[in-house]
């Protein structure tokens, strides 16, 4: 039996503490997201991981769920980590490296955050749970509030392909199609929340975060404990890129780790690229991007990240850098991926892949660089957007 | 490094042995698939997979593949084994889990045994190759030769949902869409075939069943060395049931497990069942089912397993049965388990689910008995299959 050192929520901002036995969104005073702070002593070392079960919940001990039969479990996480041996030999990278998400259950690294998410809403007695989401998030909400018993809402853009509907609709969620993007989806729920749903939109609720870090110490561990010098991540609201960047402090913190040469890349979609503009000022906020284009990276088209400052924050301290991807260039670059290493990635998978291409032809990246790329999602769910390809 | 325990290959029917250092398909004489075997003597120790990754070559020393630089791999096996806590409950099963493949590379099971012919073809000079399928082991085949720069042609019948072949394109493959079913496709392929190309039909090539097999060892392992009661599998061509019984003869050799307690259980679909007509009959062969009725579960579409006499040889020895499933019960089954569970599983998984019920209810499982179900493949690439279930 492992035990958490959850133990305290609070607000980066404003520093006030939150209790930790009730529901909390964000804080209300300045609208940041509320973080989850752990008692780092020395009391979970690393060598304890020998011999756990292989998914995200071998970290319980810096996981906030207490009791674990709080655990709302699908198999999530401990993804591989595939070492990309034709395409590093293309590109001259001495290491080159997939982290691919798309086996998560849901097909989806949103698994790992609304598997915490739901599991944490379990804890605390929540029994209704309601969502906007660009596709991913709403499977996985769906799938996890299932095996929970919670009723679940869902709300996403018109756009979507028809494929993550009949996934919700499957494990008994209730779907609402919204016309517009994941703003106006978040719009239109909020005006039918009488407030008994309890909304886990993306930093809105602390601990889809925690789940998503489980990406930052798998990495880790996967790479034994040598961090790569870049991480490339498709962001849409950021928590992915937050989480990681917060496992590694927290390793740094326990000892299992010395230093963090990491720098942390956003990639964005021309169409909708709010954090590209906040980089090309070096302001620490992010303004909406007005009227985002539809893109087959359906996951990419945020036009505020709630999280904003923590976004722009682990950009900047990991001395990272921001990328815009075309869809044209995604259609490519995931079919280069495919023919070459027997992998058919997402369209923000691909969108990773392409701006690592553009950050290696500038020489961002060094050849002896270590290189970390995400595969958020698997590709299967978006079909219907890449027929034009076969 | 870890040293493979290959030995040879062989005709069980005829006893006949094969070099290994040349390809083959199977033996010529009888037309029996032809069989690896290993020097199962002590020097693989089960404690030696401590530490090892957490993919299928953690079972290197019993895999056929010589040299591990000829490993064709996209991190496939080491899947989650699920435990069914809501459906448990309800139909009183003490221990009730699903072996859940769809997070496999490509989506299914396939991976596994692709992954393995693949790398052995490679290992021996192979450069073109080609299958029929019911689609997943079209797109795993796809997959790997992609990564292994092997030219890949695949049949699939027309009735094939689409993204099969989208995703078998993607990868480089040449996709011929074929009227009828899967021996329609073969026939086809046979007759395009001027012996160039090299045919990895289920059971028509010795590897695949290397791959699979890997799923009785993680069952195995997974259940900490006690084997399950029961097994349920569904069957087209019967690779994995075979295999995972292969395994277990193999873990006994070893001394890894004292008993193999396990019934093997074949699922078919009502419209196509020529196993359940030769297990009624009593008899070791299987005659080619006429007219085989299309089916949501693409993969049990099968008329004649090329493998009748293991697959037969597998039920009856293990005291195992095997149970039809209509495409009605397969939808039913798939909503129930989705709500219920919080997955999303194949419609093969489905009809899985419903033989389970089916048996549970006959009695012919008892609440005290361990019972694992495989969930083969992922419920996206069957989504047009799907939408009336939405
Ligand atoms: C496949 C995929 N990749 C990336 C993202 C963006 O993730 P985040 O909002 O955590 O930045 C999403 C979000 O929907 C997604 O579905
Ligand atoms: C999802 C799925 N399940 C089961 C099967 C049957 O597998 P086998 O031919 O090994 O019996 C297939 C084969 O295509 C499949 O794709
Ligand atoms: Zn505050
Ligand atoms: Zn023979």
């Amino acid at each position: 039996m492992t035990t958490s050192l959850y133990e305290t929520l609070l607000c980066p901002e404003c520093n006030e503490r939150f209790d930790t036995n009730t529901v909390h969104d964000f804080c209300q005073k300045d609208s940041h997201p509320l973080i989850a702070d752990y008692h780092l002593n020395g009391s979970f070392p690393k060598e304890s991981l020998q011999g756990r079960e292989y998914n995200m919940w071998r970290y319980a001990e810096v996981l906030p769920i207490v009791k674990q039969e709080n655990r709302v479990s699908l198999g999530e996480g401990f993804t591989p980590l595939l070492s990309l041996t034709t395409l590093s030999g293309t590109y001259s990278q001495n290491q080159l490296f997939l982290k691919d998400e798309s086996g998560n259950p849901t097909g989806s690294f949103k698994a790992r955050g609304l598997s915490m998410a739901v599991s944490k809403a379990k804890e605390l007695g929540v029994t209704e749970i309601c969502i906007p989401t660009a596709g991913n998030a709403g499977s996985a909400l769906s799938a996890y509030c299932a095996k929970a018993g919670i009723k679940a809402h869902i709300f996403m853009p018109e756009a979507t392909p028809k494929v993550f509907q009949l996934d919700c609709e499957i494990m008994g969620a209730h779907v609402t199609r919204v016309k517009g993007n994941i703003a106006d989806a978040a719009k239109l729920m909020k005006s039918q929340n009488d407030g008994s749903w309890f909304d886990v939109s993306t930093l809105k609720e602390p601990f889809r975060l925690e789940g998503k870090k489980t990406m930052g110490y798998e990495i880790a561990e996967q790479l034994n404990w040598e961090l790569p010098d870049v991480i490339i991540y498709p962001t849409g609201g950021g928590t992915g890129l937050i989480g990681i960047w917060k496992a590694f402090q927290e390793m740094k913190k326990m000892g299992w780790i010395e230093n963090i040469p990491t720098r942390m890349v956003a990639v964005q979609g021309t169409g909708c690229n709010p954090i590209t503009h906040s980089f090309q000022a070096g302001i620490e906020t992010i303004e909406a991007f007005e009227d985002p284009a539809p893109t087959i990276a359906n996951g990419l088209r945020v036009p505020r990240p709630f999280g904003d400052r923590l976004v722009m924050k682990t950009i900047y301290e990991s001395n990272g850098t921001v990328v815009d991807i075309s869809d044209e260039e995604i259609k490519q670059g995931l079919q280069e991926f495919a023919e070459a290493e027997g992998l058919f990635i997402s369209p923000e998978g691909a969108a990773v892949w392409t701006a690592y291409k553009k950050l290696r032809t500038s020489n961002w990246i060094k050849q002896n660089e270590s290189v970390v790329m995400l595969n958020t999602g698997s590709a299967y769910k978006y079909a219907e957007n890449l027929y034009s390809l076969s």
